[in-house]
Formats: structure tokens, sequence, C-alpha cells
């Protein structure tokens, strides 16, 4: 029969990932494609430790329905980090439980989008948000990223032209780029939304993965009430547990619950209370600082290997943390060209165009640097630079 | 500042929902009103041994991201029961794993409806199913439940004159009413629907809870490529693990998949590797009768003491199976002041309304009869009757 799908359905770009997440499969391809965090660094005892406790103590309760908002304990958990260690002025009711950040850009995206609205992208953008977006059919505007945060000049005369309902930005390590905003372009930013209409959404995935263990302070100090944030456990404990929160204004998370209430009633409760008990017991800054460290020499491995290997007129981004960094192709290299043969020469890259939402990214690839360990970083920039070089 | 918030958000029903959940929780309140299975009846201990084979055997693999579709063994197993149960065709790759069957709603409605298209739906309808879908903004046309099922005339005017894009029915155990569909209503009801493009859009959260313990025969057996049908563990084995499914033609879960990639990557992979084990290592379809049973005979005392307790014209339906019954009040009395003066008596119940996209359910409560124990029902409808006779 026919199937008469919705119109936003012909808005989601043509993905390649299954493609990717496929080939990146194949035995013996070393993966710098995705997105996985070192599952050697995931805490398995101590979750494991956990979850016995919660299963001798309130295991029918955490096996029950819960409310939308989420585990009150996990909540304060949250508000009193933020206040700790960021200096925000958080509350438990300004937090709400979702199935991984992910889910707060569908459901941001719910709240606040109408067909044909503006929204605000870096240049280039985390791809799981503009899939996510696209659902709800906007019109992006990019706003290039310069290094040290986004083109302010650009950032000012979208916020002014377009009203973006809300600007969308990863301030501290980028997925993709993993550039982070310095402490001057994050107050430039906060001056061009001050008075606007326009929602500053910062997506803070990766702001306990610097690599010196320093956190840097949010846009949203300098916003309160223009601003959301969205954070995650996936990267820092375990990304199957599926817990990441927002944090927002009372009068935006009312609208949030009510779509999150419509989507799937409450996030999965059992993981909400395990690790509420892994991190009532566990020392999180302590387990986060490895880890960040661990994946900076691994980040440092990677760009002196792209330094020393690739060919002339390559380039690469050097983040301070988070999980992936960019490389720029020499001059006529397709970044597709370079998945395809990648693949056969063992090594999965993550081709930049779809990073792009108004075209572009055809000399830039994406590199993971954290699932996997020195050694194949090691001989997966080897395989890399033979096939950038066999294609220059 | 003033928030823009999307169109969608004015769709949403007026909820009472929150303050019902406050009123019931209040110490002494006996509580009809939720949608809870039995507590008690939740296998704690063998879902605590899954969960500890889990960790020891596979761990680190369960904590790490997964696919968006969902843990294969698991839908290898639904597949399977399908199969065996009822007689389904179903196949793994026909099954995604979601977030309770709830998710199925936001999605299905995401995949399917642009503003204006017209949604059929039962009278009374599922209220989580009524939120979800108006966050899409359609237009509902209801279609009264009959005691065995839909309306036929109706429902065939409906298709035939909206082309709705889809029916959503609970043909067993129906949320709010415990009607459950007849076998001659439902080859009625796949016969409006051959040559149309409406897909029926079949919730099966109660199939399992037959109080006889005998599967029915779902509408999807006679329409195949039109027919959507979800399924959810919230009701036989644990709520709070939060995980559902849906079983669709091809086509329609390729669109569904990129809908849920999009809404959170996918559903919380540790839960789906310890509900498999569990699964596996548990006889699910022995631990299913027996709840029934209980359910069956809760079902029953609430049914009598109705019969006993309640002035004259009120009444009840008589379920087959599920968690819910639906009771009708004496001319007059408004199920807003039983809600209200109930609360003050003990006894916590749901109104009626939010349960009619087009008016209507003054008079009548929706009653849960599994999360109370046989003392607790016989005590509630004591003061439910009280405060009915004091309002006549």
């Amino acid at each position: 029969m026919a199937y008469r799908f919705s119109d936003r359905m012909a808005q989601v770009p043509e993905s390649f990932l299954d493609e990717l997440f496929r080939v990146s499969a194949v035995p013996g391809v070393i993966s710098f494609a995705g997105g996985l965090p070192g599952s050697v660094h995931i805490d398995l005892e101590g979750i494991r430790d956990a979850a016995r406790a919660v299963f001798a103590g309130e295991g029918r309760m955490a096996l029950q329905y819960s409310t939308t908002d989420g585990y009150l304990p996990l909540r304060e958990f949250i508000a009193d980090r933020y206040r700790r260690r960021l200096g925000l002025p958080a509350m438990p009711d300004e937090i709400q439980i979702v199935n991984g950040s992910q889910q707060c850009l569908d459901l941001v995206a719910k709240i606040f989008l109408d067909p044909g609205d503006a929204v605000g992208m870096e240049r280039p953008g985390y791809l799981g948000a503009i899939e996510a977006f696209s659902l709800y059919e906007p019109v992006f505007h990019a706003v290039p990223l310069a290094g040290d945060g986004p083109d302010l000049d650009v950032l000012a005369r979208v916020v002014r032209e377009h009203a973006p309902k809300f600007f969308y930005g990863i301030p501290n390590s980028q997925n993709p780029s993993g550039q982070t905003y310095s402490e001057e372009k994050r107050r430039g930013v906060a001056e061009i939304f001050e008075g606007t209409e326009t929602i500053f959404y910062e997506d803070d995935a990766f702001g306990d993965l610097f690599f010196d263990g320093k956190p840097r302070l949010p846009v949203k100090r300098y916003l309160s009430g223009q601003g959301i944030m969205s954070g995650s456990f996936s990267k820092i404990v375990a990304p199957g547990m599926r817990i990441g929160w927002i944090y927002a204004p009372e009068p935006i998370l009312r609208e949030f619950n009510v779509a999150k209430q419509a989507a799937d009633l409450h996030s999965n409760f059992l993981c909400q209370v395990i690790l509420h008990r892994y991190l009532s017991t566990h020392d999180l800054d302590a387990h986060v600082t490895r880890v960040s460290a661990i994946y900076g020499r691994q980040c440092r491995l990677m760009c002196d290997l792209l330094d020393d290997l690739m060919p002339p007129g390559a380039g690469h981004t050097t983040p301070e943390g988070g999980m992936f960094l960019t490389a720029t192709l020499p001059g006529g290299v397709s970044s597709m060209d370079v998945f395809r043969e990648g693949v056969r020469e063992g090594v999965a890259v993550l081709p930049g165009v779809p990073f792009y939402v108004d075209g572009g990214g055809e000399d830039v690839i994406r590199l993971n640097f954290s699932a996997v360990g020195e050694e194949e970083i090691e001989e997966g920039v080897r395989r890399l630079a033979r096939v950038v070089r066999r294609l220059v």
C-alpha cells in the first residue's frame, strides 16, 4: 500500500550513518568514525555494586513507574554539582532527566519550533542536532566557528536579522571540531543575546572532559533566563544507561515537561536510581579527571601523528578536551573518497559534509580519539595517511 | 523575558494529572486513579538475578552505546512470541525497541501527521495517546465504543469521509473502558480498512492480561501491511525499565527508525540486556498467567462492590482483562466533583473528561484495579460509594 508520511520526514538529511556503522563494525577496521567513550574506562565494577545495592534496598521502587521530571535525588546531585563546579545557581526544580542529551534536542525543538522558524547553528554543527531539529522544519542559519568560538559579527547579524527561536552551540570541545569558546567569546556571545528573544541552547556534553581538568564557565552564567543547558552521563559514566538532563528556566521546563510526558512518560527509572547510587558512593570528579587525562594523551598522540604523517596541505584542530577533532584534507581530496578508501585500508572516518547545514565540509573529516587506545590510534592514523597520500 | 513557544504547545489539553498524582500520593488515600501494575507482582528477585548475570558476563557491552533498533536477541524474543502466541508472521527486523509503548505514540504521530491531518480515536480514548497526538496538531474523529468494540457504521464513515492517516485503538482491555473487541468486530474493523490508505494502529499494552489466560487474535492478523502494533513489558515485567516495542511493516519501520534516532538515539541498553536475560531464564507466560488471575479476582471484587454499594443509576463496564474499568455516575453527578470529594474521603479516581476528544465524559470515572490489593479495593469502593451517594 501507499504510505502517507508527514512532510517533516522529507526534511531529514540523507544519512549514510547506517552504512558507516556497518562498515565500522567489520573486524580489523580501526574506527575513528564513532562517538563512543572508551569502553575500558567505564567503571563496570562500581556500577555493578551500585546496582546490587539498589536491588537489595529499593529495587521494587526502582522497577515501578515514576514521575516525568526524574528521580529527585539525581536531580539534586546535578544541581549541586552545577553550583559547586560552575557557580551556577541551579535548583533541582530547574533540572529534568532525559534519555541522554539527544532527547533534549528533540524536545527543545518540539516546544519552540514551528515550520519555517529560524534556528542558529554552529558551522560545522553537531550532526545529531541537525537531524533532530530538521524534523521540525526550521530554517537553519549557520555561524562559522573561528577557532575560539563563533564569528561574532555573523552571530550578531543572524540574531538581529532572523531572530532565531534559539541558537544551538557546544562551547566546550565541540562535536565535530573539538573547538572550545574562549572566555572573551563567551562574554561576546552573551552580549549579543542580551535583550533579544533568542535562547542560547548550550549543549555541554563534553564540559567534564577538559584535558587539564579545569572547568570552563558556561555562557549561561551571563544569560540566566535566556540560557538552556543540557548535560549527559553518557561520556562520563556510561552511555548504555541513556541518562542526560536539561537545565532550564522554569517557564521553559514546564513546557519541556509536557513534551517529555507525551514523548515517553519518563526516562528509565531503574538506571536513574542505580546511577544515583553510583554517584553517591563513588568519586565522579576523580574518575572524570583520570579519564580526561587519558583522552588528552590519546588526542595529543593523534595530533602528533597527523602532523608527522599527513601530506602537505593537511591540517587539524587541536582540542583542549572532549572526544573529537576535525582534520582538513589537502586541496582536492574528497572526504567521501577518504571514507570509502579508508574502509578498504582498515580505517573508518566520518566525512564532514553532514555537519554543514548550508553545504561545505567536502574537505573535512571528523576523527574520534576516545574509543580506541594508543596502539590503534598509531596504526589507524598510519592507514589514514596512506589513503590520503594516495588520493592527493 | 517573553518565551516564544511553538504553536503545537497550545494544542495540549489542560491537564490536571499533576494535581491528581499529588493528591493521590497523600498518605491514607486509596488510589484507583493511577495506571500502575501491582508492585508486589514485579519479580524483583528474578530481575535482580538477571542483572547480576549481565554484569558478570556482558556488562561492558550493556553499558556502551548501541543501535537505534534495539538489542537483537530481545527483538527475536518478541517476534518469536508473536509467532507462537498470536500466529503473526513477525520477524525481528519488523520490531523496534522503544522507551515504553508511550514512545510509539509520539513517533508514529511524528512520522505520519502534518497539522490538520485526520486521526481516528476510540471514544473514550486513551489519554496518553490524546496528549501525544495533540502535539502534532491533528483533527480528531471519535468513534464510540459500543461494548464489544467500535461502532462500525461510525468507523466506516470516518474512514471514508476523512481518510485519517491512522485510527488508534486498544482492542484488548482498553484504557480507560476495559472493553475488548469481539472477534466479529475485529473482522469488521479490518474490512473497513481494507483498500483504504488508513493505518490501524493497534496498541496491545494489555493483551497478555486476559483473566482467562487466553490470547485474542489481533486485528493486524487481517491487515498485515496496514497494521501497526505496539507492546510493552511495563505491565507484565516492570514499568521502571521503560521497555516497549513497535511491530510494523518495513517501510513504516524505516521512517520510525529515523524518528527514533533523532529522538534519543536508542533506548536504554542496560535494561534491554537485563530484560532479555530475565526473559531467557524465567517463564514469562507462567508469570503473566499468575498475575492475570490475581487482577481478575481484583476486578471481579471491584465490580461486585460497585454493584452492591453504588446508588441506583450507576453502572460500570465488566472487563475481561487489563487493569481498568469505567464506572458511570448516576444522573447529574459530576466526575470532577467525585474526584475532589473523593480525595477528601480518602479515595482517588480519574474523571472521564480528558478521555473524550469531542467533549463528554462528565459522568464517567476510570478506576484502576491492579495497583491495590483486595482489602484496599473493598475500603476504597466503600469510600467512593459514600461520596457518590452524598452527591446524588
